[in-house]
């Protein structure tokens, strides 16, 4: 075959023969002449031909045209093809200033005469034919976005001599509760769980003396909640190191590996993401602000809302509250809550011996909670305290106690949901847009 | 805290005070002079007390010297401590010329007397230990080279406009066949399956117009072998490309990528892997040796072995004989055997229409199957027909068709084990050795 060109590289190539792939956008079947738009995954182009119709008079026409006018005339939208032409650059095309002459076209593959969706159709019909829907120039954009945003954290991380780890999603014992768990019979009379977090296993890594490691991987929730931020499977983003002082030193590490990855971001698609999605990419400054919850609290109350909850915590509007007060106030987009109470914590937070508050945060990011970091409690009698404490059953947390018994260094990490951040990045309205597949309660297909 | 300096810092670093943590990994408490080795993710580094012990005569001794002695008298081995002493640079010192003698220590967690296994205890044992285990030098080694390599492979495939995706693990629809496969109660009355691998969906990404896809994710399969080569959990490599004419522009890719990544894991740890494994990494050559599947059948029989299976496939020692044959005629450790039928073949793979034979390969690594590549068939029509014929019902295997039903372009890719390549390229016996935590029908913990 003629080497495939893709359109991106249509403009700063001379006029001649070429060879473009991709689907059809639309098609313009006029008497005299007709366009198709061609889009691959890089961008757009406009075919021309000019059409050969039957003679009215009968008289003979050439073979070839006809028949290539009457493929023209019989495609479909969403049909992939090849087509081999001639490049002319033309200003007077709007699309990108060149077209494309038809010499010849190769069908692939055939769309039926409709597509089940438009890019108007509700989101849950476009999720039923996201194979469609994902073609949209918009949505190709969110997955091009993920994949700079991904390998930028991962160059962070390697540069700085992280070990990159798989961590197992079969487990043996359920995290520290039984609520929303998926659990599989497992080779006759033994139970799995799917792993809710990898975050035992990256405190293993630091046990084991890796030092500061790394993982994006799928995590699970039998979450039966439908808001536009949860998900029964998503792509959590997680790192862990060791000899911190404090969460803090996490914190420092989390704020420059986001603030090296929106960069990366704005620089590669800074500009397309203004033209499709209307907005601009901040690239936040470091440090983030920092704000003790109580003092949180206070703001939320200043700013006239009520927080429902009694236990302390902040509530979704609340987080909505004090990220607008950040935003006022210092003109940024992210904020670290710290100094949780251990009630509304694990027992595996580290607690600090002054305060008796957790060595713990949240980071919110326009109003929303993308991460809880924290130092974890590396000693093992601490440890077991801590659950009684909590009420849990001591047996029940030695799978992952056990990982400290050997001698353990002072550790912490933190987690951060991939879809939120794509979609407070975007401005999207859910996680289901900026989720290839999205998995929920009532959703398990395609 | 005095800042932490790594222990690969400290040859290069000046004499004077420092401060190192890590694990302890030998003690000698001799009467005169303590000698303690830290280790840390980098090296060890000597640590060195002049002892104070209770005088004879019962004078009086300083009091913190005293205590500083028996301190590291009672210290034992995977203890973790932060160290600050003074450095000084030594010749004499075997372990990189530097030794620390240590003003203050701090010790962050004590471990047992005796840890529960050495290195030289049985593999099932370490793993039941793993988080010790994996302290080993050579086991950190692993996971190092681990990250080398497929940070080169991401960086290979972003640098030619891959993107990266994460196909969901929950399936609604079991894969071709129900063998081998997890499945969970999903919400009720929904059951869910673990996806055994993500090629659906990355094909899927295909029929979107993505162009190139990659990922490197989860895996499951609940395949009762207890081999060297299997587990129910496992690290999959796939990727998968539009507008191909056959299956060997994959294999082209494939070898490019794994030049382009074994040379990226050579250059940063060729020499640690002889010291360590042994071994020299062999950067492959490209193009790898192809070998028709008929042909690596004659050389099988001409090297005095007769393959057991009647099928017309390889079996492992087949494989292992090919390889040889190759790494002796060709010097290579790679070869791509093609041309399988289609009886050995899934119906998905497309078919050359002169030959009939299936457009895939088998990648074999010294003498073991790694990959399987495929051009897939992307006509509708075509695939049903296929499916039809290997006596599959054309209702199960829908979820997958619709997929190409809106349009697909001719497409193809492979998946490849991760474990499988380290465990070859560092010539370990079983991926249970290079695999973080191993997941087996009997081993589903730590």
């Amino acid at each position: 075959m003629s080497e495939r060109v893709l359109v991106k590289q249509l403009q700063a190539r001379e006029d001649g023969p070429v060879s473009v792939s991709g689907w059809v956008e639309t098609v313009r079947d006029q008497k005299k002449v007709q366009f198709v738009i061609l889009r691959d995954e890089t961008g757009a182009v406009q075919l021309v031909n000019p059409a050969t119709r039957p003679a009215e008079d009968g008289s003979e026409q050439d073979a070839a045209a006809l028949a290539l006018t009457d493929l023209i005339s019989n495609l479909t939208t969403g049909s992939f093809l090849t087509v081999t032409g001639d490049l002319k650059h033309d200003e007077r095309v709007k699309l990108g200033g060149v077209e494309i002459k038809i010499a010849s076209l190769e069908v692939a593959s055939i769309a039926p005469a409709e597509l089940p969706i438009a890019a108007d159709s509700a989101l849950d019909k476009r999720m039923d034919y996201r194979v469609v829907d994902l073609r949209q120039r918009r949505n190709n954009l969110i997955f091009r976005v993920q994949t700079t945003l991904e390998h930028a954290m991962r160059t962070y991380w390697v540069e700085r001599d992280y070990i990159e780890i798989h961590t197992p999603k079969l487990m043996s014992s359920p995290s520290e509760s039984r609520a929303e768990l998926f659990q599989l019979e497992y080779f006759g009379d033994q139970t799995a769980y799917l792993a809710q977090s990898p975050q035992h296993f990256k405190q293993m890594a630091q046990a084991a003396g890796f030092g500061k490691v790394f993982e994006i991987a799928d995590a699970f929730r039998a979450d039966p909640s439908f808001t536009s931020r949860h998900a029964t499977e998503f792509t959590s983003i997680d790192a862990e190191i060791s000899w911190i002082d404090s969460h803090d030193d996490v914190a420092r590490m989390q704020e420059e590996l986001l603030q090296f990855a929106f960069a990366a971001v704005k620089e590669k698609h800074g500009a397309e993401i203004e033209e499709l999605f209307g907005l601009e990419v901040t690239v936040p400054s470091i440090p983030f602000p920092r704000i003790p919850l109580h003092e949180a609290r206070e703001i939320v109350k200043a700013r006239g809302y009520e927080i429902p909850r009694t236990d302390g915590d902040l509530d979704p509007e609340g987080e909505r509250q004090v990220s607008a007060y950040v935003e006022e106030t210092y003109g940024h987009q992210f904020v670290f809550v710290t100094d949780y109470h251990p009630e509304i914590r694990p027992y595996y937070h580290m607690r600090d011996p002054e305060t008796g508050l957790t060595k713990s945060y949240d980071l919110l990011f326009k109003g929303v909670e993308i991460t809880t970091g924290a130092q974890r409690e590396h000693r093992v009698e601490v440890l077991e305290a801590q659950a009684v404490e909590k009420g849990l059953d001591p047996a029940g947390v030695q799978h992952y106690v056990d990982f400290f018994r050997f001698g353990a260094p002072p550790h912490g990490g933190f987690g951060m949901g991939l879809a939120r951040v794509l979609m407070l990045m975007l401005g999207e309205s859910s996680i289901r847009e900026v989720t290839f597949l999205f998995r929920g309660p009532t959703r398990l297909a395609p």
